[in-house]
Order: structure tokens, then sequence, then C-alpha cells
């Protein structure tokens, strides 16, 4: 996964145009399943309209010694996404009305977006800010502003069941790895290990631009969403190591936002659940009044809680290897969990006579294995009005052991498994 | 309101009587729709029975040195309320059967009545009582029981609805002030301004004597409250600046329960809530069953919890026009908040495009201001299933500045208001 | 009780055979509606068959120097309940895998059972074991297994509805007090009393040996137990004076929950209120999926829980004439809170004139009687949708003294009872 970062790093993204497609092509490589779909500009998507393309080829701004102070090819950050294309001489004072910078991060290039506001600008550390001397400066930005479309990636892998579980994770970004690059990399890898696995659900991923692509993914498939998805995450700020974070959906209490809460309890207990009114990504429009999807999202440090979150110090050295693979395996291990769930019934009335199903010790002493006691408790809950994860909750075991162990109850037809 | 309060204060009021005659007809003054009713002796409420009229005009007992030792005349808490007539001689022990005095609180004169029960009776700080000397003693109480009729006053402020918001305040303590005489004051101040303002709720405000007027008034108007009645309240014990309270109806979580908790979080966040074990006024007849009117109370110091309840240091130095004035804010805070609550539903699937709508900031930078983040937040929850009320707790801001919102939001058509 | 636990102590009981009959016929002798049921050995119940039967007449250890050094006669936990004949040499190595003792109690004999593997064994103090010198053993059970029957005492005792109170208590432990004897003789005298009462509901005491005797009983009843049972309780471990335990059924809430939730708050506040996790009696059968009977226990310590559980040292001295006679008076408590329970509904409007029906001082000073709040509080909420035990918990009053306030209410006719 970091590798994979590592190649997506240099791309300029943004909502649409060259970068967005270059990035879902490096996706496909390794996912033959993922199709790249295009909506043109001015479609209407609800409240929205796909907006012209942008096309950023060059981008600076040239000090009054000549130097180029200010380099898009250095460091993307540098041009406002989206900027319209300039080119001038302007003197410091009027240029200052069109610079952004940190002045409590001085070092950080900040990451600053005008997408519907036609504008330009650029970005720089109030460090290097502060240096400017009043003179004669030339801005110079090489953009384009056209008809085009929005681009976006969808991967469908059919599973027994209609029923789906639904992945977005955003491609908009520019050089951000936690707060960007660390969702497709980790829903890449989840995506590859999914098209060879035995699904009982189906998987809708999806790679959208952030906002303006969750919308016009919904408007065109509203319905069907509603109708099949189970659960659903976005996977988006999973690649640093600081924190687990969960935002549940705005219901709160689906079984997507249910699940994941019971795998965080039982791999990562430390964890912080915020509250939907901290949220911030997509499940501002999955979650949104009408369309209501069970929405929730598992994440590391979470967009806008931690210092280096939109500026250029969300790097590749903030995101770490140990993070994005924990953040895969605890995403393997939510969806594995929501397939293992079912309900149990148990099959005889009263407690059954273990003993003879070589299932237990058969001597009363003080003392019995925990298995054994978990399997009781399970066959004591398992009244067809509990789920297997309400069960777990109950006797604070994980699903996927309690399913082991609902298994071999079945296997001796002790439990009926619906 | 202290002014009122001023007037109204040497009136010795009864639960029937001239003092509560006088007491409506100086309200009236203000009131023009105040309309005073009288229901005679003997009438049947449910299982209570119109008493006779008490009348008073003096009383006092004269000591052994011949001088007025206790005298009705200059604090009329003096005479035990409801007193039958007495005039004879009677030696020091045998006074002391029918005196009241409050060992803990030597210099205060206790408020008692026997209303039911036929007697006679006076009260006296414990000091005075401590300093009598046995001897010859005169008692003399000009009283008068007879059959005539309990006066109530009725205010009915028609609105847009005939859904009504009902208040109730008691008119039948002599001199006391923060357990009598606030309760009418603070009312008649509403009244005032509720008779001028646009109402969409009507309105029905009673001043009654405790518990037997409202008896009275669920007896003649039962049906009607059960059928129109959305929220009500007993205004009493708001005139000093001690404490904040809240007694709950005993349903507890109607409407009105809950608009009045919200206002007192944002506007008295120190406030007490009591259990309605601990009811004490009319809302133990509101709220009884089968009658189950949604009806309970914001008070400053609530009844029995401060010393000088019923007693003569419930006086016009305790209530301050500051504590009046304050109830009188907080309570039309809460009926305007009531007026104000509404379903608000979106009327756009996702987020709407708020940068074209001129309603907030168009650069996505860092931080954003608070207004927008609710106006984002009014609108995840605008589903049609939350009142504006509790979308305000949801999100934790007062319902008043989220209407304003909500209006704005109504302006762009972003929201239908049922 | 103390005295018939003496006489129980000496007798090998075990899940069949004569030890329970002979248990059975002492009970028996003051409950003349005992009947005892036989149920043969290979009878099917549910999963489980009835076993044969256990005969023991003797078993010991001869040591290498001739001596007894472990003798039935004189602890009947001495053998492995359950074992099978045996006569023969033996060397110490090969002993000790049929030896069972406690190294962290060495001087406890543990109490083993074996129903369900045939096998033999002895269960000897730590200590005892320590001592043994390498040499020549003999070993000698005379036991038997043969076909017979299955043994249970029933009483049941009609009532005036045919709703049922359900009491369970087991007779299939040897020598041990808390864990077994304090059960059947609290029952014992719980049914003394029940039987000469006039009793509103019917009661069904069964003795039953634990786990099988249950899943037996339930097996021929369950239809009827199902319709009938309105509370149910497993009365064990209500011997020692140490502590006071709650077990809940499986759904928590059931009325014979909260009823012994409340009498337990009442009379022994400090009570444990356990998990149905940590269940271990016949519970388990009783709340079983299908079965799900209203069966909760109240114990004094909890099996598992103290460190005599299931050893020698769970004796005579561990349960206490107090602890018992405690655990009595709360079980009858129980019962008749269970009786008195109903649902009270105010006749009249509004609160009612209480001066008049002579039920509280007329004077209205500060300060009134408790009882009087209470009856106050019980019309309050005699709405018609709360029981008794409901308000009783509401108003927090023992539910036993509100229904005396509740029979002199309804006497004025001020409530009705249903």
């Amino acid at each position: 996964m970091h590798e994979l970062m590592h190649r997506l790093w240099p791309i300029c993204r943004s909502i649409t145009g060259e970068g967005v497609r270059e990035t879902l092509s490096i996706l496909a490589e390794k996912l033959p399943e993922l199709k790249v779909h295009e909506v043109p500009t001015g479609t209407r998507c609800f409240d929205w309209i796909i907006p012209k393309e942008w096309h950023i080829r060059d981008a600076y701004v040239i000090g009054p010694e000549g130097n180029k102070i200010i380099d898009f090819s250095i460091n993307n950050l540098h041009v406002v996404n989206y900027s319209t294309p300039i080119d001038m001489d302007i003197s410091l004072d009027d240029l200052q009305a069109n610079l952004h910078s940190l002045p409590e991060q001085p070092d950080a290039i900040p990451y600053v977006t005008s997408y519907y506001k036609e504008t330009w600008g650029f970005c720089l550390s109030h460090e290097t800010r502060m240096s400017l001397v009043a003179g004669n400066y030339h801005v110079h930005i090489d953009s384009e502003l056209k008809s085009g479309s929005l681009s976006y990636g969808e991967i469908i892998l059919p599973g027994k069941s209609e029923q789906e579980i639904f992945v977005s994770t955003y491609v908009c970004h520019p050089s951000m790895a936690n707060n960007e690059l660390s969702g497709p990399c980790v829903t890449a890898k989840l995506a590859e290990w999914l098209r060879t696995r035995d699904r009982r659900y189906s998987y809708r991923i999806i790679f959208v631009p952030e906002t303006i692509g969750a919308i016009c993914y919904l408007s065109k498939h509203l319905e069907h969403l509603k109708e099949n998805v189970i659960a659903g995450y976005v996977i988006t700020c999973v690649g640093d190591d600081r924190a687990w974070s969960f935002m549940p959906s705005r219901n709160g209490k689906t079984t997507g936002d249910n699940m994941a809460r019971h795998v965080l309890k039982h791999m990562a207990p430390a964890f912080k659940e915020y509250s939907f009114l901290d949220r911030g990504s997509d499940e501002r429009q999955y979650c949104s009044p009408g369309v209501d999807l069970p929405v929730s999202s598992i994440m590391r440090s979470k967009y806008v809680t931690y210092p280096e979150y939109h500026t250029s110090l969300d790097n590749l050295e903030f995101v770490t290897a140990t993070g994005l693979e924990e953040s895969y395996l605890v995403y393997q291990k939510l969806f594995e969990s929501i397939e293992t769930n079912c309900v149990p019934i148990t099959t005889v009335l009263c407690e059954p006579k273990m003993s003879e199903r070589g299932l237990r010790p058969t001597t009363g002493k003080l003392g019995s294995a925990d298995s054994g006691r978990a399997m009781m408790n399970l066959l004591a809950y398992a009244d067809g009005s509990n789920t297997l994860l309400e069960i777990a909750e109950i006797i604070n075991e994980p699903v996927w052991e309690l399913r082991k162990l609902a298994d071999m109850l079945a296997e001796v037809q002790l439990l009926g498994i619906q």
C-alpha cells in the first residue's frame, strides 16, 4: 500500500481532470473490475451541476530578483485548486490578497480550493511569505477551465446475495497522504482481497471526488442503493498510527454501525467515537435526509482533528506502513464479520447434553474451559430473536470467535443458522 | 411588576371572599379581556364542594395588660385563614391550643389555614409567644362564613390555531410575596405582552384559588382542555433571584416539559429539575389520572424548599425586581419558543450547494462560521421526523436561534416548514 | 430448618437412587401434599435420557499399612458420585489418576461427579494426598449402576387463580449445606407456610435432582408451565449469612425479577445482582430458548463465588440458623408481595378531598405525615397503566406498605383495585 501511495503521490488531483483519471488508471492495473465513468460538465445532480474540468499545467511566482519563489512543480499545493489562468506583473501588496498561509503553522503550505468561485491564488508557508520583499512580482498560472466531465471509478463484485456492502473513498486531493491517499490505497487492497474471495454479499466500491462525486453517484444510483445496501463505509484517513476513530452514520444504530463498534472494541479498544455532528466526509451525503444509507466510517486520526490536516505536513512520513496495514486488517475483519453474522437458533429445548457430543470435558469439576462457557452462552441466547452480533455483545466475545463455536454446534445439529 | 405587587400586598386573600375579588379587579385594570367568574357555594366539583365564603373584618388578641398583642390589621397572617368568629376571655393556657408559631424560626409568623374544618386560631412569632405571661386574655375575630361564591379570573386570547397554551396562577394567599404575588404579577405582565402579539396558538390564562379553584376550573372545562391544550404551566414562586427550578408534568416528556427544559438550559443552565414527587401546586390537579394535562412549572426558589416559605418572611424584600423580570423573560422566551417550534423538512436530496445561495463563504478553508455549521446540521436532521426543538437538542443550539436559520433556508427554498 | 438440615445431612444423595428417595420421604413427613414421582431409566427428556440408578453401599481405600485411609462412611464426598464398582490392589502411582484434591484448599475434600461417563474415583483433602506413601493400596467401591428410575417430589397447592408461582429446589448433592440442603429446607418451610394460607395464586413446588431433574420435569409439563407460571424461583444457596445475591431470569425484566429486586432493595439493600451470564443452577433450563419461564433466584452466597463451594467446607457450620431464617422471611415477603400486587385505579378526577375521609390531618401546616404523602403519590400514579409494584418503585415505598394504603383508599371508594 505504501508503494502504491508513493506512485500516486505526485499527481495533482482535483475534483475533475487528468489527475483523477491518471489515479484511477493506476488503481485499475490491479483491479480489472474497476470501470471508469465520465459524467459531462453541466449534468445536474440533485442541487448540484457538474462543473467545468480543471486542467493545470504549470504555476509559479517570480520574485523581484527573478527567481521562482513559489513553484507548483515542486509542490502541487502551491496553487489554489481550480485557479483560473493568470500571467501578469503584480506588486507585493496586490499579490498578498491572493496568497494563503498559516501563521500558526509557519512551515506548512495550506491546501486551499475554490471550485465554485472563479479566482486564482497561491499557497505558501508562512515563513516564506514573511520573507517576501516589496517589489515587482510575476504570477503565472497555466490552467484551463473547460467543458469536460467528472470521472469516477466503480467496482462491482457480485456475491451470493444481491444485498450490498458499499465502500466509498475519494480521489480528489493533490499530494496529501492521510486525508486522501490512505483511503484509495487501503480500499484498493481490500478490493484485491475481496475479488478473490467467496462472497456472501455483493460489494460496491467507488473511487469518487469528495462531495460532488458522492452526490453525482447518489443521483444515478439512489434507488438501487436504498434497496440493497446493508452497510457502508467511507474509507478515509486510514494511514497514520496515532489513533483510531469512529464516525457513526446519522442513524447511529444500524448493523453497519454496531459491527464497526464491535470490531473496534475487540481490535482497537481505545478508539474514539465521534458524534455525527463532527462529520466531514461523504457520510454528509450518504446519510442526508431522504438518502439515509447506513454509512459510517472507521478512521485512524480523523480529518480536522490532527494538526497536519489539509497542509503539506500530511505527507508520506505522517502515514506509516503499519498504520495502513492495521487499517486494512480492521476493515477486512469488519467485512468478514458482516459476512459471518447470522441468526442462530437452538434445535433442542433445555441445555443439550454436551458431554455426549465430545464438545467439553465430562467430569463436572470446578472451573470449565472458557470456550465451553461461551458455547453454553451462545446456546442460551440463540432464541431466534438475537443476531450473532447481538449475542456476541451480550456475552462479550468477538463475533468471529463466536461464529466458530456456532459452526461446531451446527455441525452436531444443536444449532440452526439463518 | 414590583409596583403591582406592592398594591396587591396588603389585601387579605383567601380561597373565597372579597380579597380575591379585589385582587382580580386590580388585575383587570390593565387586562381588559379578564373575566371574573363566580361559582356558588355548594357547587359540586368532582370530589369537592365549593365552600362557604369567608369574610374577615378584624382580629386581635388583648393581653392581660390591656394591649393588642396580636393584631390582624398589622399583618393578615396573624389570623388562621378561614377562622370562625370568636369574642371571649380566655386564660393563656387555653389560648395556647389555638396559637401557631415556629420554634425554629422564632422571628417568623407562620401561615396557617383551616378551610374545611371550622376552627379559629392566631399565628405569631415564636419570640412573641415566648414573651406571653400568664393571665387573662381576650380573643376577638370578627369573621363570617356564609353562602356566596368562589371567584376566579379567566383571560382567553384567541390565536390562529384552536390549540391552546394554558397558564394557571393562584390568588388565594394573604400577604406573601414569592409563594403568591409573584405568580399573578408575572402572569399579568405576560398577558399584557401576549394580548398585543400576533399569536399562533390561543392562550388561556386563569387566576384561581389554589387547589379548589383549579379543581373547579377543571370540572367546568376538562373536555375542552384535554382536546386543545398542547402545553401548560403553573406560574408560581417566580419572584426571588436565588435559584431556578423546574417541576415537570407527571408524564415528564411532553413538548411543554421539553421546551421548558430547553429554555432553562440555555437561559439558566444551573436550574434544578425536581421530581413530580416533589410537586405541591396545581400540577397536582392538572396532571392527575384522567386529567393528564401537559402542565409543568418553571419557578425560582420552589415552594417548601426555602426557609421563608409560608411565613411572614416571604415578603417584598425576599422578592426582587430582578427576580420578577428574569422570570418574565424566561416565560416570554418559552412561549415564543413554543410558537416557533415546527417540523422542518429539506427540499433537496444530499447537501444543497450552499455557495450559490450566498449563505456561506465560498473558499473551503479550515474553520467555518458557527452559524454555517449550525445551518448544515439543521439541514442534516430536517428529515421530517424531528421537530425543530428535537434538532435544537441534538445540535445543542437554542431553538430560537435555529428558527432564524430555518427561516433563512426556507427563504431560499431549501427547507419546507410545517 | 437447621434441625431438618441435620437430619438430611448424612444422606448420600445423587441424581438418582435411594439418597433422593430417603430425602423426599423425610420432607413428606410435614408436607402431606408432596407426591413422589418416578421416571424410568431410559426415558427420553428432550436431549437427555434418564440414566441408570446409582446405588452406593460402601467405598474405601486401604493403605500400605492396612488402614482405611479414605472412608466413604466418614464423609460421603470421598467417593466420586456415580463411581462404578471396583475392588482391587493398585500402586500409588496408578491410584493417583483416580484421586481428586484441591491444592489451593489443602484441608477440603472436593465434590466430584461423573454421571455420564462410567469411571471411579476418590476425593480427599490435599493434605491427606500429600501424606500418601508409595506402596500397595487396595481400592474398594461397593456400588451398582442398574436400571431403575429418577425420583422427584412435587407439591401442588391450588389457589384462587390457575396462574402459578413456581418454586424449584434440588436434592442431588451429598453432604453439602449451603449449595444443597439450605434449598430444600427453606423450601419445605415455605411450603408449610403456604399450605395453610389463603392463596390467590396456585403454587407448584418441586424437589428435583439438578439439571436432569429440571429437564425431566420440563419435558413433562412445559406447555402447562408456559401457560400458567407468572413467576418462578430456584431456591438454592440460602443458608449462610455472608451475602445476598440475585440471579435474574434470562429476560431479566419479568414481574418475578422486578418483585425480587424490589423485596431485596427494601429488605437487603446491599444485595448483589449477578448477570445471567453467571448462572449456574436450574435457571439454565427454565430460561432456555423456547422454555422461557420467568424464573430467577434470590440467594445468599451464590454458588461458585464462595471458597467453601463444592467442598467438604460447605458444611453445617457455614450455614447458620439466622441465614436460613432470613432467607425464609425474604421469600415469604416475596410471595406475599406477588400476591398483593394489583392495578389500582383512582375513582375520582383530581385529588380527592382527603380531609373529609379522616385519612389525614385537616390543618394545612408545614410538614405532613409520610403516610399521607405516600397516599397522595399512590393516587397520583393510579391511572390504570401502572401496577402497584411499578408505583412502589416510582415513589420508593415497599409494595407491602403501599398495599395497606391502597386498601384504606379502596375502603373509602377512592381506589378501585384490579
